[in-house]
C-alpha cells in the first residue's frame, strides 16, 4: 500500500441510525473511532442487535493502534465487546464514558481484559501516528466529546454526537474556542454528526426540560412516574432537581438504570443527596404527592418497567388513577407504534400522561440545521463528509455544507465500506471496498442468520406453518393411516377443521396417484389447495414414512 | 328494550387509527355511519387488514334502516363490503363516495347487490326514524361531509374527517352557516374527529401545496414523479394544475390511482383536459423536462411502483439521475420506516427527493387544535364525545373541550363496545357492552385468525422452526436411521451443520432413553439443547415413525 495516504473507511453509521464506527488509516497504523450498536427495524424479526462488519479490522487486527470512544450510548458502545473479540488494542474515553464501557464489558465477561484508559476533554493523546485531542461536546448524556485528529496528511475534524446547548444541564456548553482554533491551523476535512438535518433552525436547549418538568411536578396530585433511557444522566439530575425543590424523595427503580445512577453519582457526574433517595418498596409506601420514580421503558419496550406498567403485569406496583407519567424521550425511528400504543394503555389505566407531543418533556441531543453552519464555519474544513444519519439526512447536511459556500466538488456523501483517501491534500474515493453488511446478533449467535433466513421467518411470519406426516405402504402409493396435520400460525383450529379434512383428501388422492418424487407432489398440492381455499401461503412440509 | 332512548355505539375509530363505524339506535331502528377498514400495525403479522366486529348489526340485522358514508376514504368504505354481507340496507352517500364505493364493491363482486342512492351536501334524507342532514366538509378528498342527525332525543352533529380550510383546492369551503345554525337549533352532542387534537394552531391550506409544487416543477431539471394515495383527488388536481403551468404532460400509473382518476374525471371533480394527459409508454419516450409521472407508493409499500422503483425493480422504468420524486403524503403512523428506507434508497438510485420534512408537498385533511375549538363553538353542543383517533387523542380532544368551556361531566370519552345513551336529554354509559374485538382479515379469511395464532406466527417469526424425523425400531427405543432435521427461519445451513451434528447425538440418546412419550422427551431434550447452545427458541417439532 501507497504511504503518506490518510484512509478514513466507515465500518457503521452511514446511510442508517446506529452501529457507529469510523476507521482512520495512516501508513498502515489503525485508529478505530466509536464501536456502536443498530437496534433492528421492524421487519429484522428476531433480531437482537446489529453490529458493524468487523472483517476489514480482524484482517488487520496487528494494526490497530487503539479504540477511541466519543460518548457512552449504545449507538457508539453498544458492539465494543464484539470488537474486543477481534482486536487487542487499548481503549480512550472520558471518565463517564469509561464508567459505561466497565459496565458493559463486566456484563459480557470482558471486565479484566480490557485495557481502558481514562482521558479527559481537553487531553491529546498518541495512537499510533494519530495525536488524538480531545474536545468537550454538549449532548445528551454528559462527558461527550469530539475529536481534533492530527495526522501527518492533516488535521482531522470528527464532531461525534454533539449540539450547541448555551445552557447545558452541567454548565458546560461545547467548546468553541477549540473548534475555532482547529480553522486556524487549518482543517483538512470535517466529520459530522448529521442526525437532525432535516430540522430547521437550533435544537432547544436541555434547560427547556427544566420548565417542563417544573410545570408537571407543580400540577401532579399524585405520584409521578418518568420514563427515560437509562443512559440519560442529565435527564436524572434534572428529575433530582426538581424533585428536591418539590420536595418528593426520588426512587429509581431497573437494574440497568441503578448500575448507571451510581456509577455517575461516583464519578460526580450526578449530584443528588442522599437523602432525596429511597428505595422503590419506601417510595410505595410513601404518601402519592411525597414520590418522584425513574424507570425506563421510554421506547415502549414490552418487557420494561413502563411497558409492564401500561399492561398491569409490573411485579412490585401498578398504574393508580391520579399518577402522573412522563415519557422523558423521543421514539427512535420505528418505535413509534410500540411507544403510542404504551400511552394509551396508561391512559387506559387511569394515569395522565405527558409525552413530546403534550409538553417539550424531551428535546434532543443532535444539532439542528443553524448548528450545523455554525460548525461548519467554525472549523472551516477544505472537505466535508456528513457522517451519522441515514442517507436522507447525510444528503441534507451536504445540501447545508453547500449552502454556506463548501463547494459540491469538496463534499462527500460516502456509504459505509466506501474508502476516502487524501492523497498530498486531495480527497478522492477509493476504487476498493471493504465488507460492510448487517452483522446480525441473534441470541449468542453473531452473523448466523442472513438476509436468506429473514426471509424465511417473514414467510413463516406471515402465514405460519403447516407440517404434514403421511404414512404410506412400503411397495404401493397408498396411503395407510389417515395423514397427521399439524398447524403453528395459519389458521384458528376451531376454524380450520373442516378446510383440514378436506386437505387430507387432497393428501390421500394426490399420493397415491403420484408419479416420481411423493414428497414433492404432496407438498405442492397441498400448498395449491390451501392458496385456492384460503389465499394463504404458509410454508408446507410433507414427511413420508413407509409402513409395512 | 326502553323506548325513547337514543343509543350511540362505536364498533371501530375509538382508540385506533381506523375502521371507523358508528352506530345510531333509535326504539330499535339502526342507522350506521361509515364501514371502514383499518390498516395493520407492524406485529400484525400476516394480516390484510382489520376490519369492525359486526356482532351487534349481525344479531340486528333486521333493524338496520341505512348506512351513510361520510367520505371515500378507507377507512370509512374499506369494509362495505363485508358490512353488506351482513346486512342489506340501502348506502346515501355523495356523488364521488358512491363513485369509489362502486369502484370498491365492483373489485368485490358486490357491485350489482349494493342499493346506492346519491345525495348531496345540503340534502336531509330520512332513515328509519332519522333525519339526517348532509352538510359540505373540507377534507383531503372532495365531497366529504358531516351529519346534523335530527332524532327524537335531540339533534346529534357527526363531524365526519373535517378541516377548515378557507382555500381549499375545489373552492368549497366547510359548511359553517349550516353548523352555526345547528347551534340555534341546539344540540344534544357533537361527535368529532380527533385525528390532530395533539397538534396546536390550524391546519395549513391545501393551497400551501401548490406554492410547494410551484417550487418543485420551477427547478426540476428532469421528470418529475409524485407518489401519492390513490384517492387523494385533489392532489391529483394540483399536480394537474402544476403541469400544466409549466407545460408538462401528466402520466398516471397504476389501477387503482386511474379508476379513480377516470371516475372523479366523468364526475366532474377533477378538471384535466384530454390534451395534458398522456399514457405512461408516451409519456417515457418524451424529453424528461417535459413530464410528470403521478403513482402510488407513498407509504413505502414494497410492491408499490414508488416501492418498486426505489429498489430497482420497476417493470416500465427505472428511475435515472435528474429525476425528482416527491412523496406527497404523511406517514401512516407505523409506516415510517419503510417511508424513509423508500427515500434513502430512490437518492441511492440518483433521484433527488423531496417529502414532508423538506418542503410542505402535503397538509393534513385533519383539523387542528384551534379548528376543534371552533367547531365546538359553532354547534355549541351539551354533551361531546370525542371520535376517530388513538386513546391518547380522544383524551387531548376532551380536554380541549374543557378548555373552552364544556363541563367535564358532560364530555364522554368512550371506547369501541361501550353504549352511550340518552334519556329525556341526559347522557349516561350502558352497563351493557357489545363485541368489537380486532376481526382480522387474511387472505379469504375473516377472523379466523385471532391474538394466538397470530403469537405462533410471532414465535415463528422470531426463532424459526426446527423438524426433526426420527424412525425407531418398532419394539425398542431404538433409533434406525440418523435423524432427519429440517428448519426454516432458525439458522444459516453453512453455520448449523456443526449444531445440528450435535443435535442429533442428543435426540439419539433422548429417543433411546425415553419412558412415556418419546416424541415429548426429544422436543424439550432438542429446545433445551438449540437454547443453550444458541440462546434462540425455535418452534420445534419431532415426528416418530416406527420401523419394522
Amino acid at each position: 500500500m501507497q504511504s503518506n495516504i490518510l484512509r478514513i473507511i466507515p465500518l457503521g453509521g452511514l446511510g442508517e441510525v446506529g452501529r457507529n464506527m469510523m476507521v482512520y488509516e495512516y501508513d498502515g497504523e489503525i485508529l478505530v473511532v466509536d464501536a456502536g450498536l443498530m437496534f433492528p427495524e421492524n421487519d429484522m424479526l428476531g433480531i437482537d442487535y446489529i453490529i458493524p462488519d468487523l472483517t476489514y479490522l480482524t484482517q488487520h487486527r496487528s494494526q490497530v493502534r487503539g479504540i477511541v470512544i466519543t460518548h457512552g450510548h449504545e449507538d457508539h458502545i453498544g458492539a465494543i465487546h464484539h470488537l474486543l473479540n477481534e482486536v487487542q488494542a487499548p481503549i480512550f474515553a472520558t471518565p463517564l464514558t469509561r464508567g459505561l464501557l466497565e459496565v458493559k464489558l463486566g456484563r459480557n465477561g470482558l471486565g479484566a481484559k480490557a485495557d481502558l484508559r481514562t482521558v479527559q476533554a481537553g487531553e491529546t493523546v498518541e495512537i499510533g501516528p494519530f495525536k488524538v485531542e480531545f474536545y468537550h461536546v454538549c449532548h445528551s448524556i454528559p462527558d461527550g466529546v469530539g475529536l481534533g485528529i492530527h495526522t501527518p496528511a492533516g488535521l482531522i475534524v470528527h464532531s461525534g454526537d454533539y449540539k450547541f446547548d448555551h445552557t447545558p444541564v452541567d454548565g458546560k456548553p461545547s467548546d468553541y474556542n477549540r473548534l475555532a482554533g482547529y480553522s486556524q491551523q487549518g482543517v483538512l476535512a470535517l466529520l459530522a454528526d448529521s442526525t437532525n438535518a432535516e430540522r430547521p433552525g437550533w435544537t432547544p436547549s436541555e434547560k427547556v426540560v427544566e420548565a417542563a418538568f417544573e410545570n408537571v411536578f407543580s400540577k401532579a396530585p399524585g405520584r409521578i412516574i418518568i420514563a427515560s433511557f437509562a443512559s440519560l444522566i442529565s435527564r436524572m439530575q434534572q428529575v433530582a432537581n426538581a424533585a428536591e425543590r418539590h420536595n418528593r424523595k426520588l426512587a429509581f427503580v431497573g437494574s440497568s438504570m441503578i448500575d448507571n445512577m451510581k456509577m455517575a453519582r461516583k464519578l460526580g457526574y450526578l449530584e443528588i443527596p442522599d437523602t432525596l433517595l429511597v428505595p422503590i418498596d419506601q417510595a410505595l409506601n410513601m404518601p402519592d404527592d411525597q414520590v418522584v420514580i425513574m424507570c425506563t421503558g421510554s421506547q415502549g419496550e414490552p418487557t420494561s418497567i413502563l411497558g409492564r406498567l401500561s399492561t398491569g403485569t409490573n411485579r412490585l406496583f401498578d398504574i393508580e388513577a391520579g399518577d402522573t407519567v412522563v415519557l422523558s424521550s423521543h421514539p427512535i425511528p420505528g418505535n413509534e407504534e410500540n411507544v403510542y400504543r404504551v400511552v394509551n394503555r396508561l391512559f387506559q389505566q387511569g394515569a395522565d400522561v405527558i409525552y413530546e407531543s403534550i409538553a417539550p418533556v424531551h428535546v434532543s441531543g443532535h444539532a439542528s440545521q443553524e448548528e450545523m453552519k455554525l460548525l461548519l464555519h467554525l472549523t472551516r474544513p477544505r472537505y466535508f463528509i456528513p457522517i451519522h444519519g441515514e442517507l436522507r439526512q447525510l444528503k441534507r447536511h451536504a445540501r447545508l455544507a453547500q449552502e454556506i459556500g463548501i463547494a459540491a466538488e469538496n463534499i462527500q456523501v460516502i456509504e459505509n465500506g466506501q474508502i476516502i483517501e487524501f492523497v498530498d491534500g486531495e480527497m478522492r474515493i477509493s476504487d476498493e471496498r471493504t465488507p460492510a453488511q448487517y452483522v446480525f446478533v441473534d441470541g449468542s449467535g453473531v452473523g448466523d442468520v442472513d438476509p436468506e433466513v429473514m426471509r424465511e421467518r417473514e414467510a413463516l411470519s406471515r402465514d405460519g406453518v403447516v407440517m404434514v406426516n403421511l404414512t404410506m405402504s412400503r411397495e404401493f402409493n397408498a396411503v395407510v393411516y389417515e395423514p397427521e396435520i399439524v398447524t403453528r400460525g395459519f389458521i384458528l383450529p376451531r376454524e380450520g377443521d373442516e378446510l383440514l379434512n378436506n386437505a387430507r383428501r387432497e393428501i390421500i388422492q394426490s399420493a397415491s396417484r403420484a408419479n416420481g418424487n411423493v414428497r414433492r407432489v404432496v407438498e405442492d398440492r397441498v400448498r395449491e389447495f390451501i392458496y385456492g381455499e384460503t389465499r394463504r401461503r404458509p410454508m408446507v412440509f410433507v414427511n413420508i414414512n413407509r409402513a409395512i
